[in-house]
């Protein structure tokens, strides 16, 4: 795709305007094997300050990054029944090393629990080992045949968190803890809004007892699972014999989590936040906060316009804020506004002669696009307004992507007008019932449960599909 | 390998003191595929800690990282004549994909050269592309068959930085730069001192053009390559076809370079540092830089000597020193010491109730171990106090590394000096040999040219193995 194709608008076609927006924003492109993703500078910055502040949290609750090896024997992923047949259709299978054939053939690793289980069962023996709280910063592969630059690639990059723990309580609580995590970072960093809750019996994790997720509502009204946390029971530890001595020295079998964000979720910011300008990035996590295109004519103009953006620039640069000066001397201010709107950049500062004479800027807000978001500001005390400027249009963000989902769910009580409501957003619904209604329904609607949330009414009423009484909200939505 | 093994001294068995000092403590294990690694938290907390010292370097010298698929199809490799010829023998490969068996099997990236070849061939049109200055932290695979834990693994985790530059001179610059960088890190963080030099053509990176390293003697006196800078003119832009327009509007081959620092880096770390009491970590690399041991046997005390020491903890650590609070109840002051002086860390802190009472501490240091090392300090003005001895054991280890390295380096002028030189140490001597020499020296002594030093003497003397005139100086030795 040429950096040139026109950006189409979202109501003309949605899945073209997010393939060409990756592209042309320079946030990833293809790799030359079918379904892998090459992320570009600008992509893999946005990725890094995802991941520092999940790490952050990460590390303030107790958790130590490890690294664990790509190649798993397929083996391992037999162990455990229901993980094996959730995964082997997706598999990579190595079968040559070294010039010859192997004994066992290795999977590149689809996910870790497997290599993990081995390993703890190792290093366990006693309630002293425990907790074990470990991290992985990795890629992992599942071979998925309709691919989609961060929402499905062959190979993605992630965290996987795995913790072992004495008891189902511990492990319940760190499960949800971690749901709470990745609840925090959306809301807090990503100004996405998502809903925490539990995924149905036919949406959870392969293996695991109960799967949590949050959900968010893209731009074109679709659901996206953007991180999941989930709670293992002993399942992993019966099938690799994660075992350790209590303190009545009986040997019982550990409570496992595993939990994970991908690149995915730069999906989530992409469709949650784009509009038919191009990107708008979470200031908070934005690579390039404020981007400064210096303006003038003549030589003598340049040099008293680029001493007052540098100077504005190491101020701001000093405390704290990501900026870049775009001095490029072969592009006019115009195709730069345009070309850093596309990009997504929060906050734009020109500085012309004029500002220079005035001792002022002109700043322009991404979220409010034109004249309207434009104020000019002195250059004394740029800086804290800056600051302020950024969390206002976090705020802003969150504000009218919350709107947006409440607008675009609808509370109904009936098949009908179920069926009209996930055509064209959420539905929340009171449901009881059976895996086999929820299957039907998928199959008649496309529409899948997305999550039973945390934040439940209480009481009961009456499920939209069987009648029957029901005790609890599910949230369905067709879904990336 | 339980963890009570017993470290034996490393004159009596280096290899074995090393393989088990690594897993006694707590850096990797091995994992469940022959050759592959586990990286274990104290392990990967010391490697982000080399990341984050390195990305800073890397950043400040232009370059931006991201991300390139691990799999590469195997025609890619083909394209670079003497890359495949080197790398063909060590490929792992994939053959099946979501359960089906592939048109073209796939590589996991032995190095990525050639898919970057591929993309920048994509993304280069003009002169104003250049230079592309990026880097990528992942894992690679190469198929050994000697395996030793971080020194050569199945998978190793490092960065690799790929640039194109319009011209020969751009390229080099930038070659030698990343050498630079190198040192530099070795030198000032991790108290290595290294030879910076040239590699023969025997030894060269398969398809460069240079190849620049930095040279390590560990401490059984062999040497450790600790990382490689390498141009490879335009063999690469050839083979993946690279070009751009100049400003002639010609079209232009591009020069690229690569280089890379790995996982290797911390068995050079530990081979450079450790003693028979375990390992010793670089205090401005060490995961934990100063471990506080609170020390009572009553109650009453107790509670005097943790607020004191979380007090201290509290100080350090605002001052963005690394520090851990032993407070394992089951375990003695004694077999704490010893353990942590196994794990390396730099300093000790250690309270008793007689310390709260005089408001002191006693401090003792890794590299001084025993009662030398130990003094008593006031609990005012610790902080800075703290600060300088970390700087201290900081410059002598770099100090008794240098002197260790000198000491073992001879400089010899006939083969059966060399013989002897070689069989304890670096042999320093003027080179005039053909690659046939080389190679017959490399058969008959096992010793090979571990580099051209950058820091040449200048004027000729007479080569110690072929007797003729030489115009540069080799560093010979045997080698990791």
């Amino acid at each position: 795709m040429a950096q040139d194709d026109k950006l189409v608008s979202r109501s003309e076609d949605y899945n073209k305007w997010y393939n060409t927006l990756v592209v042309k924003a320079d946030l990833a492109d293809y790799g030359p094997v079918r379904g892998t993703m090459i992320v570009k500078p600008y992509g893999w910055a946005l990725w890094e300050n995802i991941q520092q502040a999940l790490d952050k949290e990460f590390k303030r609750t107790g958790h130590e990054n490890a690294a664990f090896p790509m190649f798993i024997p397929m083996n391992f992923l037999e162990k455990e029944a229901k993980h094996v047949e959730g995964f082997a259709p997706e598999l990579a299978i190595v079968t040559h090393g070294g010039g010859e054939e192997l004994a066992e053939p290795l999977v590149v690793r689809p996910t870790s629990e497997t290599i993990i289980g081995h390993a703890y069962a190792n290093w366990v023996q006693s309630y002293r080992d425990l907790p074990v709280l470990i991290n992985l910063w990795n890629s992992v592969v599942r071979w998925e045949l309709r691919t989609k630059l961060f929402l499905r690639t062959l190979e993605f990059y992630w965290q996987e968190g795995h913790t072992a723990h004495a008891t189902a309580e511990e492990a319940l609580f760190e499960t949800r803890q971690m749901l709470d995590v990745y609840t925090d970072f959306a809301v807090n960093q990503a100004a996405v809004p998502v809903i925490p809750g539990e995924k149905s019996e036919l949406e959870r994790f392969a293996g695991a007892v109960q799967t949590f997720t949050i959900e968010a509502m893209m731009g074109d009204r679709k659901a996206l699972q953007s991180a999941t946390s989930h709670y293992m029971g002993q399942n992993f530890a019966r099938a690799f014999e994660i075992k350790y001595l209590d303190q009545s020295n009986e040997l019982q079998y550990c409570h496992t989590t595993s939990w994970g964000l991908s690149t995915r979720f730069i999906g989530a910011i992409i469709m949650t936040h784009g509009d038919d300008l191009g990107l708008m990035m979470p200031p908070r996590l934005a690579p390039i906060q404020v981007v400064m295109v210096p303006i003038y004519r003549k030589d003598a103009e340049k040099t008293a316009v680029l001493e007052a953006t540098h100077r504005l620039k190491d101020e701001l640069v000093e405390a704290g804020i990501r900026v870049k000066v775009d001095d490029r001397d072969n592009l006019s201010p115009g195709y730069k506004f345009n070309d850093w709107e596309l990009r997504g950049v929060p906050v734009r500062i020109e500085i012309g002669p004029r500002d220079v004479e005035k001792h002022s800027v002109a700043v322009a807000r991404r979220d409010r696009p034109g004249r309207e978001g434009k104020v000019f500001l002195s250059q004394d005390g740029l800086v804290p307004q800056i600051g302020s400027l950024l969390d206002e249009i976090h705020e802003g963000m969150l504000a009218g992507a919350t709107t947006f989902r409440e607008d675009n769910t609808h509370e109904v009580d009936n098949y009908d007008d179920f069926k009209e409501a996930v055509a064209s957003g959420f539905a929340r619904v009171w449901w009881a019932g059976s895996n086999e209604d929820e299957d039907r329904v998928k199959e008649e609607t496309k529409a899948t449960i997305r999550c039973f949330p945390i934040d439940q009414p209480g009481g009961t009423g009456p499920c939209f599909y069987t009648g029957q009484t029901a005790d609890k909200i599910a949230i369905f939505a067709r879904a990336y």
